[in-house]
């Protein structure tokens, strides 16, 4: 990958139809005394973006390389950069991923049974991310 | 703060009698849809640390500047730096801070009611620090 710099790793592609364009998963510590709790850090490339999505228990974005997007439904975009942080609240639709000319990284953390860590919908269309970040 | 790069701020010095030497605390994140669960990052001048400690319901540590300590008892100091990962198992006693010649800064991820979050113990006193680290 270019020009990202993760000091946690970039660990595996994210494979499957919740991402568009190519985004790397590694999951840095699950708390084996508590199976609920968790973190593992995200790496977009230029670009690239998880689909529209809500967490039913929440969850905690810790920006930590390059410039990346975050938007919930109905809300400007927002620029993240190192040191940012997102609460992202439970059951708020919202979207994250890289901006137009850099890769971006987050840790995330969490608190949810995996079962209920995500609600996957539709896509950011390439109209909808060009339109609303540019 | 000499020699300090934390990406997600310095916060407030630590008062009262768990640390030896100075350390900064900031809370980043507290989520409000569940207050057992929250980020924070804590940032430590060279040869600072915290008296030996147990968490009832464990902690995340992640690395994010400097080189740092973390011991548990009767084990080996392990050097920690810039990625590095630590689950503190519950009830486990341990200490962490900075190593000797650089601050150190990690980033605390926990899921425990703020009553239950640590329990503290005896001073990691210069005669050990030095010992244990040389």
């Amino acid at each position: 990958m270019k020009d990202v710099n993760n000091p946690f790793g970039i660990g595996k592609k994210i494979e499957g139809n919740n991402f568009i364009g190519n985004a790397y998963l590694l999951s840095l510590a699950n708390a084996d005394w508590d199976e609920n709790f968790s973190v593992s850090t995200v790496t977009f490339e230029a670009k690239a973006r998880n689909n529209w999505h809500t967490h039913p228990h929440g969850q905690i974005l810790i920006a930590t390389d390059g410039i990346g997007y975050y938007q919930e439904e109905n809300k400007a975009v927002v620029i993240l950069k190192k040191g940012d942080v997102i609460k992202c609240q439970p059951n708020v639709k919202h979207w994250h991923g890289a901006s137009h000319n850099s890769s971006f990284s987050h840790l995330v953390v969490m608190y949810a049974p995996s079962n209920e860590a995500v609600v996957w919908m539709e896509p950011v269309t390439n109209e909808y991310y060009n339109e609303v970040s540019k």
